[in-house]
């Protein structure tokens, strides 16, 4: 299982001072929409000529014009770019046609979905990488409830990531649910020690993997 | 009724020079999700540095964070910002709530959206911008079609844009229903003669507001 960094509302020394901190518990490296929208592509661009060998997801939060937007985060240097759910087929399809071309993923955010078909509409049309996602703004009213895996069907082959307000309380009883990915942002970027918080989640998903 | 030049898949330099040469008959400038993602918040921030009387619409298309993403682009000096319709209630409570702060203006993006409970909710939620919006990628089955306004109570308050391929052709089938402002892409950027174009649309508007 593999923890995913999610650098938002951060500047960019700041996200720069928090990879370096928690690289050596972290997998997989996030720059999140916010981010992307204050600094654009160089961001992304920057990231990838420092840690070249470290898969990197923007969080492009792709809504339309997918073919163009897949491009240019994977010109700038992603390896994963974001699309949501609730897109057009169309844009969706797109995105991953782009994907295929340049040798990358897409990653489908299910924010807001609600229907498991509208899961099933995805798989069909080729995506093999989601994210479960429980908005930022929909954690005002309450933690993320494990409910949400009830999207997916039992034989679905979907990789699954899950995101939103994840922390070391929270994760247990995500575990039993057994993500590929655990998205964490503010639980690690927010700690007093952001590195001891990387360390201590690692800790988590280790000590759960060895007893399983 | 308003023109919004909706600048997207361009470079700064374009976007820069089509705004020159299509000033006199344009009324909103629009720099798109595309551009905002590729240069930042540093686009919006020139844009009205150089045009501070002219409304300048950020098409952030918030899905989440929505206090934090709309007080971004009003910081970079948009008068509006954008945000899904498909989006958390509480996300687009938190983009108002930041617009009436800053004085500005939220346009709420229909994308997408089907069902007219949806476009009630929202004008309950307290908007009052709404963008009808035919997808870029939706346009590959054929142009938009006018029962987009079917979506809109018969008694809404709502200011209306209307956006998704409009040119010379689409927009006199447009202007029978009256919408507040048309945002108008490539038939005004990507025309030969890109001020002769926008003159062209401004004259169809004015000379159906001048029959009725």
């Amino acid at each position: 299982m593999k923890i995913q960094l999610a650098l938002d509302r951060l500047s960019k020394e700041e996200c720069f001072r928090l990879i370096e901190e928690t690289e050596e518990y972290i997998d997989w490296i996030e720059i999140g929409t916010g981010v992307i929208k204050e600094y654009g592509m160089s961001i992304i661009r920057e990231v990838k000529q420092r840690y070249p060998d470290t898969t990197l997801v923007a969080d492009m939060k792709t809504c339309d014009a997918g073919a163009a937007e897949a491009a240019q985060a994977f010109e700038a240097g992603a390896d994963i770019s974001t699309v949501m759910a609730f897109s057009a087929d169309n844009t969706i399809s797109d995105t991953l046609s782009i994907a295929g071309k340049y040798g990358k993923r897409m990653m489908i955010d299910l924010l807001g979905v609600e229907d498991p078909d509208r899961v099933r509409r995805i798989e069909q049309l080729g995506a093999d990488l989601v994210s479960l996602h429980y908005g930022k703004d929909m954690q005002h009213q309450g933690a993320m409830n494990v409910n949400l895996f009830d999207l997916l069907s039992v034989n679905s082959a979907l990789e699954v990531a899950v995101a939103g307000g994840i922390n070391a309380d929270s994760l247990p009883a995500l575990l039993h649910k057994s993500p590929s990915i655990v998205i964490v942002g503010s639980a690690i970027t927010k700690a007093p020690d952001s590195k001891r918080a990387a360390e201590e989640l690692k800790g988590v998903i280790e000590s759960d993997e060895n007893h399983h």
